[in-house]
């Protein structure tokens, strides 16, 4: 398999959502241009991407939804369960644990951890809070495929090397700042100050359209 | 100005952080090295990221600090404030009602909304949470920039509609579904179970090294 960039594996997570809707509404068949349409890619892109994996598609038939879908879902490793632990159980922390579309695509959060005594045993859906030094024990008993670090900033690197001690090899950051990892832990980090920031660049050099200008104030 | 790619706002961004960390600690000059560094990126793409925006920095002596912040700071239009809603007022929505770190940035959430009756009314934080259908009235009011969609799935497209008909210009995502919008608003979206996807996908094709491959089971 040649090198897939992350944008093409996020492309692809795209293309697995639309194929479930398309599967769920009894479609056999998709063509490439209604995959781009859904995705607002070419359908030269969706070529692209799915002949990384090999050749799914028939020229004039389009792709085999339930087939295609498969295959992605393998590519992804969704044909397994992973097991998530989220760390920091604040308000964002526990907005994930509380959140069911993870199990969905087969993320099972299946513990929490915290530092704060007044959080340690709090029971948030199904999970009771656990002391962070549980963290290795909880890795050992029951293995911990991925960690969430939901907590304050300063905590979130000393969080990281303690999953990555654990064992953990998927750590999804969502402190607003850089992590170091080993290179064989993947890392991907969500921040949403860096999503505002981009919309505030968009809305400071997007031109308004001329039917929308207004005199201010 | 040159097409700037959405990547590099995104590295600008991160630049952006380091030299306010830099600053802070009272350093006068940082190198692209350090910068580079800091990001995981080389310096060289540091210098081609900065370069759009005109010259900054001095060959052999770096950036000026103070200087370069200000810089980026006017770039990714945080030299003003910008006023965002949040649609959906459940766990998610109320978390990221309720963190402090989008205000420090000029991102201020004065406004929250839901449509279910039982949440029109509470107060989350500072906010009290508004009906959906007092979306052009809050617009027309008090002006909205951005808007926050962290409804569920199927609520996502209509919320967006209605956003964009109360002339808010910029929309973050959270729901996970492409949303459509017309070409003068900039939307972004954040998926979380994309971020998980992606994670699985390295798993699932990363080498593990050989000193950590251990017999399963």
């Amino acid at each position: 398999m040649p090198r897939i960039s992350e944008s093409t594996v996020r492309r692809l997570s795209h293309y697995y959502r639309v194929l479930e809707e398309v599967e769920a509404e009894g479609k056999r068949l998709i063509s490439s241009h209604r995959l781009a349409e859904r995705e607002g890619v070419t359908s030269a892109q969706v070529r692209k991407d799915l002949s990384c994996f090999g050749s799914f598609g028939r020229r004039g038939l389009g792709y085999n939804v339930a087939h295609l879908r498969r295959e992605i879902r393998a590519i992804l490793g969704l044909d397994r369960r992973w097991r998530v632990a989220i760390v920091g159980a604040g308000n964002l922390g526990t907005a994930l644990m509380l959140y069911r579309g993870f199990e969905r695509q087969g993320f099972d959060v299946v513990a929490a951890f915290d530092r704060d005594a007044v959080r340690i045993g709090q029971r948030i859906g199904d999970l009771v809070v656990r002391d962070i030094a549980d963290l290795p024990a909880a890795a050992r008993h029951g293995g911990l495929d991925m960690g969430v670090i939901a907590t304050p900033l300063r905590a979130a690197q000393e969080v990281a090397d303690a999953l990555v001690s654990a064992g953990v090899r998927g750590i999804l950051n969502l402190a607003p700042r850089k992590l170091f990892v080993p290179s064989h832990v993947a890392l991907r980090t969500v921040d949403m100050t860096v999503e505002f920031e981009s919309l505030s660049f968009a809305l400071n050099h997007l031109a308004l359209p001329a039917r929308r200008r207004r005199p201010r104030g």
